[in-house]
């Protein structure tokens, strides 16, 4: 195994471990289904919530924090507030009068087990409780200067200047040709706004200077568009089986893609170099960057 | 004019000079059409936000802190959040899959307008924006400890707990014959919550003791409830001239009523001891409440 491949499989193992105890803290922290007068609310937000995924963004948050010497449940509590957002987010999505998809992680979407209404519902709710989890780390010792910090970078990234204006400006080009410019807008706004934001919360909570800041900033956007061109690639590159949905989508939708706009080759070389911005943003930061380093490598060579 | 009538009509005249300032601010501190990328955004949120109503929301957050003798900008941001709270959800609430109506405030509704998936946007946008709005209470020199107190306090009345657990219930027991105590707490989620929190916020911006924040919180949930009582016996004693609506929709609907709960005479005395418990909640805090008791007069009293 080359030593990239290598720090690739090490960072993939630790990303599994930190998925493992999201998983238990989500489920200790969601409401549970008997309490209070919201059970069938409960029921469908947990459904969505425990579906699965990589729990890269409550990952982010704690590799970040980690890496600047900071551990705890605090991290945990922050980081796992995005994946509720993640997940409202993915719910509405899948409504009828979005992308009207009923499938999601090869289950049923969450309007069509619980009806189109509880879903909007769930989603309203799983939207707004990341306030309620980031005002629980006080209890964790969180100084309010820190929360307040944190509620900021998260409302950037979850409102009209991050993900939900990333997706208005995909609806309001769909099926149009785009330029490179309004392609990264929206991919800015819909991936790279929500890999940010649990970045800079790990690095406030472990009290990270501005300069620091800074250059997560700049690290967060330039994999959040990596991300968005492999995946591009690999949708024209990729088999069925290995990418493990369908490929050649986006040409049959004809969306606006890297590829389409540069090339094939184009934007390969886009992505490697998408990369090299992102590691030369942290490299001041030195080794304790590593875990995110290998991320960006993993995003660059990944193959589904 | 009775004492009583003079006292309403004061209210009702401060109420519309508070209402023409939120006006004004909603409108400055909104985001611009021609902001950023979210054009279609701005514009779906503005439409609903500016289409009017009593502003009652915001009203109660600056009522508040005057009586306790705060006053100035950072009031209105405050109360103003809770308008953008309260639009999102009826833009949710008047969606196909929800209530499905075409018209509110004699207009068409978002989605009439702007399409489902924009009003679902605009809904998600205008229900997290009030947390921006609060972060910027900082600017105002409103301390972070004050700060994260206002975010707790909205929690709780804009997710589970509140408002959207009101409306779980309520779609849970659609057409269902209910008790009084599951109306009750379908009232307090739907409608109390969402008085309570500007009220408390309010309280919290102007140094109120928990003593005093006590009595509030009574206050607010005693004139929730009246609120709904005097709506339900309007529903059937009004004619749709006077109340603007149309009369019996309740009654056609199947709807749990609290005339058809304790009959039409039991649900007057019910008003009227709900006003007196939301009266005898604030008498401690003495005349500086004076606003507050006119306005659950107004409440039992209104024929509108």
């Amino acid at each position: 195994m080359s030593k990239e491949q290598e720090s690739i499989s090490n960072f993939l193992s630790k990303l599994s471990e930190i998925a493992e105890k999201v998983n238990e803290y989500l489920d200790k922290w969601l409401p549970q289904n008997e309490e209070e007068y919201s059970a069938n609310l409960n029921e469908a937000m947990r459904y969505s919530v425990m579906a699965g995924g990589k729990r890269i963004r409550p990952a982010l948050t704690v590799l970040t924090a980690e890496a600047f010497g900071f551990k705890g449940e605090a991290v945990y509590r922050a980081g796992c507030a995005y994946e509720l957002y993640h997940s409202a987010s993915l719910i509405h999505d899948d409504l009828p009068c979005m992308d009207d998809d009923d499938l999601r992680r090869g289950k049923p979407t969450n309007h069509k087990v619980f009806g189109e209404a509880t879903a909007v519902l769930a989603g309203d709710c799983l939207m707004l409780m990341p306030y309620e989890w980031f005002g629980k780390l006080g209890e964790y010792g969180v100084s309010e200067d820190k929360i307040v910090k944190i509620m900021k970078i998260a409302n950037e990234a979850f409102t009209y200047r991050g993900v939900i204006g990333g997706q208005m400006l995909d609806l309001r080009y769909e099926n149009k040709k785009i330029d490179q410019e309004t392609l990264e807008r929206i991919h800015m706004g819909k991936t790279a706004a929500l890999l940010r934001a649990p970045i800079l919360t790990g690095a406030v909570l472990a009290d990270a200077n501005s300069e620091q800041l800074k250059s997560l900033k700049t690290y967060s956007h330039k994999i959040g568009l990596l991300f968005q061109i492999v995946d591009d690639i690999l949708d024209i590159e990729s088999d069925a089986a290995t990418l493990g949905k369908n490929t050649g989508r986006d040409v049959a939708l004809g969306k606006s893609t890297y590829p389409a706009l540069l090339g094939l080759d184009g934007a390969k070389e886009y992505a490697k170099k998408t990369y090299n911005e992102a590691i030369l943003a942290i490299e001041p930061l030195g080794d304790k960057m590593n875990d995110l380093k290998a991320l960006a490598l993993y995003l660059l060579q990944r193959k589904s």
